[in-house]
């Protein structure tokens, strides 16, 4: 989607993807096929374009932190970059910046979360998260009582307090390299009950004003304190009492904002080219309200995939199906998503509810 | 702006182009590098695909014939568009099916055309047009009088009575093989007073209910009479006594539904995969009025292309430019084009003279 945003400015745009098969390859003007985690692989590729960005934060930073060294553009920026990787470092800067975000205990051991289960069992219902390397609900494990200890990691990790939230809201801002910042609408993201993934999401969120401002200005002053060129998706827990935390943040285009490729004025997408070639930043105004299914594949359906219902979904007007490309399905992969839009929010969910009953991912 | 549309669905796209350099090479998941009008080639191709459609007109009509008597689904029909490529069974198909369009004379030679001057002096003045391979202007003359008869092309052609004309208007039709037909809303299109290039347009046209009524239902019937799977893009004269006449039609995605990429639901480019595909016909209610900025190259200017000015139209809210990646710029070559859009008419003319003022396409 990056790619397709890139085609308007006609960018000459080379990909690094460890994937020889990269839906992308036959999209980009140049196509490496390489680790995003082994120094070599990412130092060499980064010699030979001028700006250097990122889809995913698993990188190799040290070789983006050597590229930065020898004067090559890279945003976001690595020491950005290193910070959000690491969820201790992420909790850590919040604190440290006065950014609202649930309490935390950081833990190097399982031992350490087992003695704040006995001194302070207050802490609790709270999660345990992996500092490094956790993804899409991977490296996350729910600590309710001590029957659960077994579960947490045994390796460096943050236990966070469990917040008890009322919804769950993102906003994505832009921000270029002389300092312009840019938000998007608040969203509303409805997660899967077990899966820790986004189901779908509205624009705008259903919230007050007064929550709303509150939500635009924590991703705004977090933004500002990392000083990221690029996109920062601050992902925001509202809670029962109506306080907005933090939950974590992405340095880069994400699930939360692709619904502005049709329904907002200057899409994410396109706001993260602004945004990392010092472009002015564009307008983010909606059209329209809008919806964004995710179309995960079916449980107990790993092959070759298969769209089944498309002609349903290009049926319904202001409906607009992504797919993603992958040639594989497994269950409950990330395989595409459907963004839909009306002016009317009833009409909207009655869409929603239609879309995700009318598509299906499976195997042949 | 087609491959661009089929990412969305994932559509496998191979391209034939005569440039190996050709901007979409690196954009489709293969590219063969050949002559459109050569028959093996055309021929060969067309073996390899599930579906085969055009960008362009000129093209082997023989070969797509012989690939659709083997059963290849071919869109636009070869027939329809063997009539479309030649301006005599063009203008002939229009007076047999009883169509509105301006009066002309079949010319073999260019000893017809002065037979006209002096046989019926009242015929003038009038477009002389080649019967084949006209092209933006190219393989038109103007015949005032008998003065410019040395001008008429020494071929068979057709002579057309000039149109008085207030405005001249676009409407793009979609038409799938179930026979769904769906118009998107008329444009006004303005061409450089020389070149007989379109050089921006205004969506919707600023005509009369009953005006846009007479333009939607000639489109419409055009359509239904060539019986077209995919885009006909129908442009039309409105003469100053307030008759709608069809100037010429295109059987592709055309320059007046550029704008649909951002002001409509659903774009020309995404419709035409609909159509070809015979999936349901896509909404084209747009969510703003919309201009469309051509961009041509500089007089005098030939080399490798410069865009220069991108930053202006990056400030300006609402305004996307698409550069079309082809390496050269000559004069007046069409480079890319910028659309406009804006809730108020007046904003929009003001966007569209800053946009003109604001960017120059000029070589190294």
């Amino acid at each position: 989607m990056l790619l397709q945003a890139s085609i308007d400015w006609n960018l000459r745009v080379h990909v690094l993807d460890a994937d020889a098969e990269a839906p992308c390859r036959h999209l980009c003007t140049q196509f490496t096929q390489g680790s995003l985690t082994d120094y070599d692989t990412v130092y060499q590729f980064g010699q030979a374009v001028d700006v250097l960005t990122i889809e995913i934060e698993r990188v190799n930073v040290e070789a983006l932190e050597a590229l930065e060294r020898e004067g090559k553009r890279v945003f976001p920026q690595p020491s950005v970059i290193r910070i959000i990787q690491d969820k201790r470092l992420q909790k850590q800067f919040y604190r440290d910046h006065n950014l609202p975000t649930a309490d935390f205990i950081l833990t190097d051991t399982r031992a350490d979360v087992a003695l704040v289960e006995i001194q302070q069992p207050d802490f609790l219902p709270a999660f345990h998260k992996l500092g490094r390397d956790g993804y899409d609900g991977r490296g996350v494990q729910r600590i309710a009582s001590v029957a659960d200890v077994g579960k947490a990691f045994d390796a460096p990790g943050v236990l966070e307090k469990a917040v008890d939230f009322e919804k769950e809201l993102a906003v994505i801002v832009a921000r270029n390299e002389r300092g312009e910042i840019q938000t998007f609408p608040t969203v509303e993201m409805v997660f899967h009950p077990d899966l820790n993934l986004v189901e779908y999401l509205f624009a705008p969120a259903e919230i007050s004003e007064a929550i709303d401002l509150q939500a635009q200005d924590i991703a705004r002053r977090t933004t500002e304190a990392f000083g990221i060129v690029g996109l920062l998706a601050v992902e925001l827990f509202l809670d029962k009492q109506g306080n907005v935390l933090i939950n974590e943040v992405a340095p880069r285009p994400h699930n939360s904002g692709h619904h502005t490729m049709r329904a907002n004025v200057t899409s994410q997408f396109e706001q993260h080219w602004r945004a990392i070639l010092n472009y002015p930043l564009g307008d983010t105004t909606a059209y329209q309200p809008a919806a964004m299914v995710n179309l995960l594949g079916e449980e107990n359906q790993t092959g070759p995939a298969v769209y089944e219902g498309l002609e349903n979904l290009l049926a319904m007007p202001g409906v607009f199906p992504f797919f993603y490309g992958k040639a594989i399905t497994k269950p409950f992969r990330k395989m595409g998503h459907v963004t839909v839009m009306d002016q009317s929010l009833d009409t909207l969910r009655e869409k929603v509810s239609d879309v995700r009953q009318g598509i299906r991912v499976i195997s042949t």
